[in-house]
Protein backbone atom coordinates (compact mmCIF):
# COMPACT_ATOMS: atom_id res chain seq x y z
CA UNK A 1 0.00 0.00 0.00
CA UNK A 2 1.37 3.17 -0.98
CA UNK A 3 0.94 6.31 0.96
CA UNK A 4 1.11 10.02 0.01
CA UNK A 5 2.28 12.68 2.86
CA UNK A 6 1.38 16.17 2.15
CA UNK A 7 3.62 18.10 3.93
CA UNK A 8 2.03 21.73 3.66
CA UNK A 9 4.44 24.49 3.30
CA UNK A 10 3.67 26.38 6.74
CA UNK A 11 1.87 30.34 6.22
CA UNK A 12 5.02 32.14 7.39
CA UNK A 13 8.31 30.13 7.53
CA UNK A 14 10.85 31.28 10.52
CA UNK A 15 13.53 32.86 7.68
CA UNK A 16 10.08 34.87 6.58
CA UNK A 17 9.23 36.20 9.84
CA UNK A 18 13.05 37.47 10.11
CA UNK A 19 12.50 39.44 6.87
CA UNK A 20 9.75 40.91 8.00
CA UNK A 21 11.10 41.64 11.28
CA UNK A 22 14.38 42.86 9.95
CA UNK A 23 11.91 44.91 7.31
CA UNK A 24 9.91 46.96 9.54
CA UNK A 25 13.17 47.35 11.59
CA UNK A 26 14.74 49.10 9.14
CA UNK A 27 12.02 51.50 8.24
CA UNK A 28 11.83 52.31 11.91
CA UNK A 29 15.47 53.48 11.77
CA UNK A 30 14.73 55.87 8.48
CA UNK A 31 12.05 57.13 11.11
CA UNK A 32 14.78 57.39 13.45
CA UNK A 33 17.18 59.28 10.79
CA UNK A 34 14.70 61.73 9.91
CA UNK A 35 13.99 63.45 13.43
CA UNK A 36 15.93 66.46 13.61
CA UNK A 37 18.84 65.84 16.61
CA UNK A 38 16.48 68.28 19.11
CA UNK A 39 13.27 66.81 18.47
CA UNK A 40 14.07 63.19 18.79
CA UNK A 41 14.70 63.75 22.52
CA UNK A 42 12.28 66.10 23.12
CA UNK A 43 9.41 67.01 20.96
CA UNK A 44 6.56 65.10 22.14
CA UNK A 45 2.47 64.91 21.88
CA UNK A 46 0.24 64.47 24.53
CA UNK A 47 2.95 63.72 27.02
CA UNK A 48 3.77 61.15 25.87
CA UNK A 49 7.28 59.85 24.95
CA UNK A 50 10.10 62.15 22.79
CA UNK A 51 10.70 59.32 20.13
CA UNK A 52 13.85 58.73 21.36
CA UNK A 53 12.47 57.18 24.05
CA UNK A 54 10.12 54.67 21.97
CA UNK A 55 12.78 53.50 20.14
CA UNK A 56 15.03 52.76 23.41
CA UNK A 57 12.05 50.92 24.42
CA UNK A 58 12.09 48.96 21.01
CA UNK A 59 15.81 48.01 21.42
CA UNK A 60 15.57 47.02 25.19
CA UNK A 61 12.81 44.57 24.19
CA UNK A 62 14.30 43.69 20.92
CA UNK A 63 17.96 43.00 22.29
CA UNK A 64 16.97 41.63 25.79
CA UNK A 65 13.93 39.79 24.94
CA UNK A 66 15.72 37.82 21.83
CA UNK A 67 18.53 36.88 24.47
CA UNK A 68 16.10 35.55 27.06
CA UNK A 69 14.44 33.41 24.78
CA UNK A 70 17.57 31.88 23.61
CA UNK A 71 19.49 31.81 26.75
CA UNK A 72 17.61 32.22 29.20
CA UNK A 73 19.45 35.36 30.98
CA UNK A 74 17.28 38.38 31.63
CA UNK A 75 19.32 41.72 31.19
CA UNK A 76 17.66 44.96 31.25
CA UNK A 77 19.75 46.83 28.97
CA UNK A 78 20.51 50.32 31.69
CA UNK A 79 23.95 50.67 30.93
CA UNK A 80 23.27 50.64 27.32
CA UNK A 81 19.93 52.97 27.11
CA UNK A 82 21.64 55.13 29.58
CA UNK A 83 24.94 55.91 27.49
CA UNK A 84 22.80 56.82 24.35
CA UNK A 85 23.13 60.66 24.19
CA UNK A 86 22.71 61.45 20.58
CA UNK A 87 20.89 60.25 17.18
CA UNK A 88 24.47 58.75 16.26
CA UNK A 89 24.27 56.56 19.38
CA UNK A 90 20.77 55.65 19.19
CA UNK A 91 21.73 54.59 15.49
CA UNK A 92 24.42 52.43 16.30
CA UNK A 93 22.57 50.79 19.25
CA UNK A 94 19.88 50.35 16.99
CA UNK A 95 22.47 48.82 14.32
CA UNK A 96 23.83 46.68 17.26
CA UNK A 97 20.56 45.09 18.17
CA UNK A 98 20.19 44.41 14.49
CA UNK A 99 22.78 41.84 14.81
CA UNK A 100 22.15 41.00 18.13
CA UNK A 101 18.83 39.28 16.17
CA UNK A 102 20.48 38.27 13.55
CA UNK A 103 22.82 36.04 15.50
CA UNK A 104 19.97 35.01 18.52
CA UNK A 105 17.53 33.56 15.52
CA UNK A 106 18.99 31.12 14.15
CA UNK A 107 19.30 29.95 17.64
CA UNK A 108 15.73 29.26 18.02
CA UNK A 109 14.37 25.66 17.41
CA UNK A 110 11.41 24.56 15.60
CA UNK A 111 9.72 23.51 18.78
CA UNK A 112 11.23 26.19 21.46
CA UNK A 113 8.37 29.08 19.66
CA UNK A 114 6.03 27.26 20.82
CA UNK A 115 7.07 27.20 24.46
CA UNK A 116 6.50 29.29 27.15
CA UNK A 117 8.67 32.15 28.09
CA UNK A 118 8.39 34.57 30.97
CA UNK A 119 9.54 37.51 29.35
CA UNK A 120 11.36 39.99 31.44
CA UNK A 121 9.41 38.04 34.49
CA UNK A 122 6.40 39.49 33.41
CA UNK A 123 5.05 38.36 30.22
CA UNK A 124 4.58 34.34 30.40
CA UNK A 125 3.71 33.31 26.58
CA UNK A 126 4.42 31.06 23.88
CA UNK A 127 8.01 32.71 22.23
CA UNK A 128 6.21 33.19 19.12
CA UNK A 129 3.45 35.34 20.71
CA UNK A 130 6.25 37.12 22.46
CA UNK A 131 8.24 37.81 19.05
CA UNK A 132 4.97 39.24 17.45
CA UNK A 133 4.10 41.52 20.51
CA UNK A 134 8.12 42.61 19.87
CA UNK A 135 7.30 43.37 16.08
CA UNK A 136 3.27 44.51 16.89
CA UNK A 137 4.71 47.71 19.41
CA UNK A 138 7.36 48.81 16.91
CA UNK A 139 4.55 49.31 14.46
CA UNK A 140 2.66 50.28 16.85
CA UNK A 141 4.96 52.96 18.19
CA UNK A 142 6.59 53.79 14.83
CA UNK A 143 2.98 54.92 13.67
CA UNK A 144 3.25 57.79 16.53
CA UNK A 145 6.29 58.16 15.53
CA UNK A 146 5.07 59.34 11.83
CA UNK A 147 2.51 61.71 13.28
CA UNK A 148 5.68 63.79 15.51
CA UNK A 149 7.06 64.08 12.01
CA UNK A 150 4.48 65.33 10.59
CA UNK A 151 3.22 67.52 13.72
CA UNK A 152 6.86 68.67 13.24
CA UNK A 153 6.41 69.59 9.13
CA UNK A 154 8.53 66.70 8.35
CA UNK A 155 7.40 63.87 5.83
CA UNK A 156 8.09 60.16 7.03
CA UNK A 157 9.75 57.69 4.70
CA UNK A 158 6.65 55.73 2.98
CA UNK A 159 5.27 52.71 4.80
CA UNK A 160 6.11 50.83 2.25
CA UNK A 161 9.90 51.49 1.65
CA UNK A 162 11.45 48.73 4.30
CA UNK B 1 13.88 0.01 6.08
CA UNK B 2 12.18 2.54 8.01
CA UNK B 3 11.93 6.36 7.30
CA UNK B 4 10.78 8.60 10.52
CA UNK B 5 9.29 11.92 8.73
CA UNK B 6 9.43 14.82 11.40
CA UNK B 7 6.41 17.17 10.31
CA UNK B 8 7.65 20.54 12.15
CA UNK B 9 4.75 22.87 13.73
CA UNK B 10 4.45 26.24 12.21
CA UNK B 11 5.40 29.15 13.56
CA UNK B 12 1.83 30.76 12.94
CA UNK B 13 -0.75 28.13 12.05
CA UNK B 14 -3.79 29.89 9.47
CA UNK B 15 -5.85 29.67 13.32
CA UNK B 16 -3.36 31.09 14.81
CA UNK B 17 -2.64 34.20 12.36
CA UNK B 18 -6.76 35.03 11.59
CA UNK B 19 -6.96 34.82 16.31
CA UNK B 20 -3.86 37.74 15.77
CA UNK B 21 -5.36 39.92 13.19
CA UNK B 22 -9.06 39.71 15.10
CA UNK B 23 -7.17 40.24 18.56
CA UNK B 24 -5.83 43.64 16.50
CA UNK B 25 -9.07 44.80 15.41
CA UNK B 26 -11.11 44.09 18.52
CA UNK B 27 -8.39 46.36 19.83
CA UNK B 28 -8.86 49.16 16.93
CA UNK B 29 -12.66 48.77 17.45
CA UNK B 30 -12.22 49.43 21.15
CA UNK B 31 -10.25 52.89 19.70
CA UNK B 32 -12.97 53.98 17.76
CA UNK B 33 -14.54 53.90 20.57
CA UNK B 34 -12.63 55.87 22.20
CA UNK B 35 -13.04 59.12 20.44
CA UNK B 36 -15.84 61.25 21.22
CA UNK B 37 -18.20 61.60 18.39
CA UNK B 38 -17.24 64.64 16.91
CA UNK B 39 -13.74 64.29 16.78
CA UNK B 40 -13.72 60.83 15.30
CA UNK B 41 -15.01 62.61 12.47
CA UNK B 42 -12.94 66.37 12.75
CA UNK B 43 -9.58 65.93 14.95
CA UNK B 44 -6.12 65.40 13.50
CA UNK B 45 -2.58 66.48 13.60
CA UNK B 46 -0.07 67.90 11.01
CA UNK B 47 -2.81 67.59 8.31
CA UNK B 48 -3.55 63.76 8.52
CA UNK B 49 -6.75 62.56 8.47
CA UNK B 50 -9.32 62.36 11.24
CA UNK B 51 -9.42 58.97 12.91
CA UNK B 52 -12.72 58.41 11.16
CA UNK B 53 -10.56 58.11 7.64
CA UNK B 54 -8.02 55.67 8.75
CA UNK B 55 -10.86 53.47 9.99
CA UNK B 56 -12.63 53.76 7.04
CA UNK B 57 -9.23 52.76 4.88
CA UNK B 58 -8.57 49.71 7.10
CA UNK B 59 -12.43 48.29 6.40
CA UNK B 60 -11.45 48.69 2.63
CA UNK B 61 -8.83 47.10 2.80
CA UNK B 62 -9.50 44.66 4.97
CA UNK B 63 -12.81 43.69 3.66
CA UNK B 64 -11.80 44.31 0.15
CA UNK B 65 -8.77 42.38 0.64
CA UNK B 66 -10.26 39.47 1.81
CA UNK B 67 -13.04 39.84 -0.93
CA UNK B 68 -10.44 39.81 -4.08
CA UNK B 69 -7.85 37.18 -2.78
CA UNK B 70 -10.99 34.86 -2.49
CA UNK B 71 -13.20 35.71 -4.90
CA UNK B 72 -10.87 37.41 -7.46
CA UNK B 73 -13.64 39.98 -7.22
CA UNK B 74 -12.60 43.38 -6.55
CA UNK B 75 -14.86 45.94 -5.19
CA UNK B 76 -14.06 49.43 -3.62
CA UNK B 77 -16.66 49.70 -1.06
CA UNK B 78 -17.60 53.64 -2.57
CA UNK B 79 -20.72 53.13 -1.49
CA UNK B 80 -20.11 51.76 2.13
CA UNK B 81 -17.91 54.36 2.75
CA UNK B 82 -20.47 57.56 1.82
CA UNK B 83 -23.13 55.96 3.85
CA UNK B 84 -20.68 56.39 7.09
CA UNK B 85 -22.22 59.24 8.64
CA UNK B 86 -21.62 58.44 12.67
CA UNK B 87 -19.01 56.68 15.14
CA UNK B 88 -22.10 54.22 15.21
CA UNK B 89 -22.54 53.75 11.16
CA UNK B 90 -18.72 53.02 11.52
CA UNK B 91 -18.58 50.56 14.26
CA UNK B 92 -21.52 48.67 12.02
CA UNK B 93 -18.78 48.82 9.00
CA UNK B 94 -16.44 47.57 11.56
CA UNK B 95 -18.35 44.37 13.08
CA UNK B 96 -19.68 43.55 9.42
CA UNK B 97 -15.82 43.34 8.03
CA UNK B 98 -15.12 41.77 11.23
CA UNK B 99 -17.80 38.98 10.36
CA UNK B 100 -17.00 39.00 6.30
CA UNK B 101 -13.06 38.33 7.10
CA UNK B 102 -14.28 35.12 9.13
CA UNK B 103 -16.36 33.59 6.57
CA UNK B 104 -13.43 34.27 3.88
CA UNK B 105 -10.66 33.30 6.15
CA UNK B 106 -11.48 29.48 6.11
CA UNK B 107 -12.24 29.71 2.23
CA UNK B 108 -8.24 30.40 1.73
CA UNK B 109 -6.44 27.11 0.61
CA UNK B 110 -3.00 26.52 2.55
CA UNK B 111 -1.49 27.17 -1.35
CA UNK B 112 -3.53 30.16 -2.22
CA UNK B 113 -1.18 32.10 0.52
CA UNK B 114 1.80 31.99 -2.04
CA UNK B 115 0.01 32.79 -4.70
CA UNK B 116 0.29 36.18 -6.19
CA UNK B 117 -2.71 38.67 -5.81
CA UNK B 118 -2.49 42.21 -7.75
CA UNK B 119 -4.33 43.79 -4.87
CA UNK B 120 -6.68 46.47 -5.56
CA UNK B 121 -4.82 46.16 -9.31
CA UNK B 122 -1.85 47.83 -7.89
CA UNK B 123 0.03 45.79 -5.38
CA UNK B 124 1.09 42.03 -6.79
CA UNK B 125 2.45 39.88 -3.54
CA UNK B 126 2.01 36.49 -2.37
CA UNK B 127 -1.19 36.97 -0.36
CA UNK B 128 0.28 36.08 2.81
CA UNK B 129 2.24 39.20 2.47
CA UNK B 130 -0.44 40.89 1.38
CA UNK B 131 -2.82 40.31 4.88
CA UNK B 132 0.72 41.29 7.01
CA UNK B 133 -0.01 43.92 5.30
CA UNK B 134 -3.38 44.56 6.35
CA UNK B 135 -2.07 43.65 10.09
CA UNK B 136 0.87 45.91 10.40
CA UNK B 137 -1.18 49.19 8.19
CA UNK B 138 -3.74 48.46 11.16
CA UNK B 139 -1.09 48.68 14.25
CA UNK B 140 0.17 51.58 12.39
CA UNK B 141 -2.77 53.66 12.33
CA UNK B 142 -3.97 52.54 15.44
CA UNK B 143 -0.74 53.80 16.99
CA UNK B 144 -1.58 57.42 15.53
CA UNK B 145 -5.25 56.84 16.92
CA UNK B 146 -3.14 56.69 20.25
CA UNK B 147 -1.38 60.18 19.87
CA UNK B 148 -5.04 61.88 19.03
CA UNK B 149 -6.26 60.28 21.98
CA UNK B 150 -3.38 61.68 23.92
CA UNK B 151 -3.84 65.04 22.38
CA UNK B 152 -7.26 64.98 22.99
CA UNK B 153 -6.53 64.10 27.07
CA UNK B 154 -8.38 60.76 26.60
CA UNK B 155 -6.37 57.59 27.86
CA UNK B 156 -6.44 55.43 25.18
CA UNK B 157 -7.25 51.26 25.72
CA UNK B 158 -4.26 49.05 26.92
CA UNK B 159 -1.82 47.97 24.02
CA UNK B 160 -2.44 44.03 25.67
CA UNK B 161 -6.52 44.17 25.43
CA UNK B 162 -7.58 42.77 22.38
Amino acid sequence: MNTTTTIERPIISKDELLAAWQGHRNLTRKVIEAFPEKELFSFNIGGMRPFSGMAMELITIAAGGMKQIVTGILEHYEETLSAIKSKADLLKAWDDTTEQINIYWPQIGPEKFHEDVNLFGEYKFPAIQNIQYFMDNEVHHRGQGYVYLRALGIEPPFFWER
